[in-house]
């Protein structure tokens, strides 16, 4: 049985993303007491602050999505050298109003996947200020900076044979990381 | 006559918002060679590289003002430590498809008013390492991290009395800034 | 008995610096199973890749005083918007040589006190990405930033009233971290 | 003649640095006008506040030595995800006392070279970070992370021809940011 499930949030809204791709192939390097969900972040309004006092259906989703988790699973891509507009949108709106942030308290992990080899080391920076800020304990090592080759997925989508140590590892990590902050 | 149109982008959608009072108050302490326009980014989607070979009306309307204009002027609060999502989604969106940036080369001014002591200087940051990315070369001092009190604007939502000095030198700065820039 | 030994680093070399008065201060609002310990680093040497084969005694010294340490207690001013030369050398100095770090895995807090309103918080920014790739588990909020007014300290250097309900709630914090974080 | 003095500031002590090599070929792509001189950095004390009202020889040296030049050339290497705390501190030397900081005003870039993939880029943003606040105005693309592999020099020292093109092309954008801001 699950005893702790993980609101996976991917920073890309392509269809054919990376991180789309790799947040479906790293959870199956979890063990069976993982469960990972995927949250939708591209039906939310941009964030307004008006809106606080009547939150919109998806924003109330997307919070009790977050609630309900024992962790957090990001994988993002980069966008100008910083984190994607559409995953800080999100990360604005489940934080809000003030005194009502969903993420505090929760376990996360950060991982990024891009064809470039600086590899979404400058979104994760700015990822890790935001999330300390909003009090979310983040798994420091090992960084996950992942070059989207040929050969990072294998057929049938799951991580293929040169990244598979290395994601495990990521995992093993994260799996204790989650644990040890779980009340 | 008009000779230097200044695109302005303000990072909060409240009707309220300092910020959007503070890019109007601004504007009146630039000579009359300046002409400033905010640019609208409510109605923008949420990016997504899909959209590359058909981008909104919207997006391409935000990419037409800023190609038009000589400058750019961000006045943007913090959110959670960073850039709002929806100021950094409109970043995104008018950075693509790849090649195609908008921003390149626009000399640009960071403003930002908060009402806490900490005044968005960790927002800048940010703000200023995707400008460099985008190759927007950028006014460096002095730094304006404005704090939203009382007597910030008078009766008649200019700049009041206590902020003016400083606020005039940031724009004479600002306005050799942008004239070293423009070719 | 102390069971928690933790390591002091003092980010700035002033004889009257208010970050040294702060630890020393803040120390007092532990329970007595935490014993604080300030590390020299006013004599280590600029960090030089050469040395990583004969390492200076200082370097020995400090390296020695981190493993020895359960946590870590970062007291530190911005310099110039980021971490000082003379902190950021102390940890590049014990980082190496490459595969021996010895701040891996210590639980750390970070708290920084300025005469300036905006209070460190740069330098707080760029010493969390450090230490997040130095393998450091920090603690996220409350987040730190004092300034050093008037009433700081009462006149026997102890954390004065105005700001000890909040310091002492931070140290609450930072007691728990660090018990989590050991093994 | 020369009409344009470069102060280049070596981020690493190491004999054999990289970036040392990499300083030493790169000033063979400007014109003839400029003339490059690097300072030394591996001489400064560690910072200390309490020693503004008596800067010790070497920082005299140094901050007579940015004074003269009209421009800055910074190549460095990346020391756990930041600026190394050497080139910092020389930094913070040339920067005090307060109101005599003397890198402000200069145009600068920023080159960076690493054995790893990374390449600098987080160092690169932070020191971005510090130059902004230091009034530095900092040429921003193109970005120069590079991979210090085989054939990066040839046999003489020279920029090998795999990677002269793309450093040909920097230096003459930083050729023309260094006299666009020279008065």
């Amino acid at each position: 049985m699950s005893k702790y499930k993980i609101a996976v949030i991917v920073g890309s809204l392509r269809k054919d993303s990376f991180n789309l791709k790799l947040a479906n192939a790293i959870e199956k390097l979890a063990p069976s007491e993982f469960t990972f969900q995927q949250v939708q972040i591209d039906d939310l309004p941009l964030y307004n602050q008006d809106d606080d006092i009547k939150q919109a259906e998806s924003v109330k989703r997307l919070k009790n999505e977050i609630k309900d988790a024992q962790g957090l699973l990001f994988v993002t891509p980069e966008y100008n050298r910083s984190i994607p507009g559409v995953l800080k949108n999100a990360i604005d709106n489940a934080s809000r109003p003030y005194g009502q942030n969903a993420w505090a308290g929760k376990p996360a992990g950060v991982l990024g996947a891009s064809i470039g080899v600086i590899g979404t080391a400058m979104a994760q920076q700015h990822l890790r200020n935001v999330l300390a800020f909003l009090d979310v304990p983040t798994l420091a090592q090992p960084e996950a900076f992942i070059h989207a080759k040929d050969g990072l997925f294998d057929e049938s989508g799951n991580i293929g044979a040169d990244s598979k140590q290395f994601l495990q590892s990521w995992m093993d990590r994260y799996v204790a990381w989650v644990k040890k902050h779980t009340v």
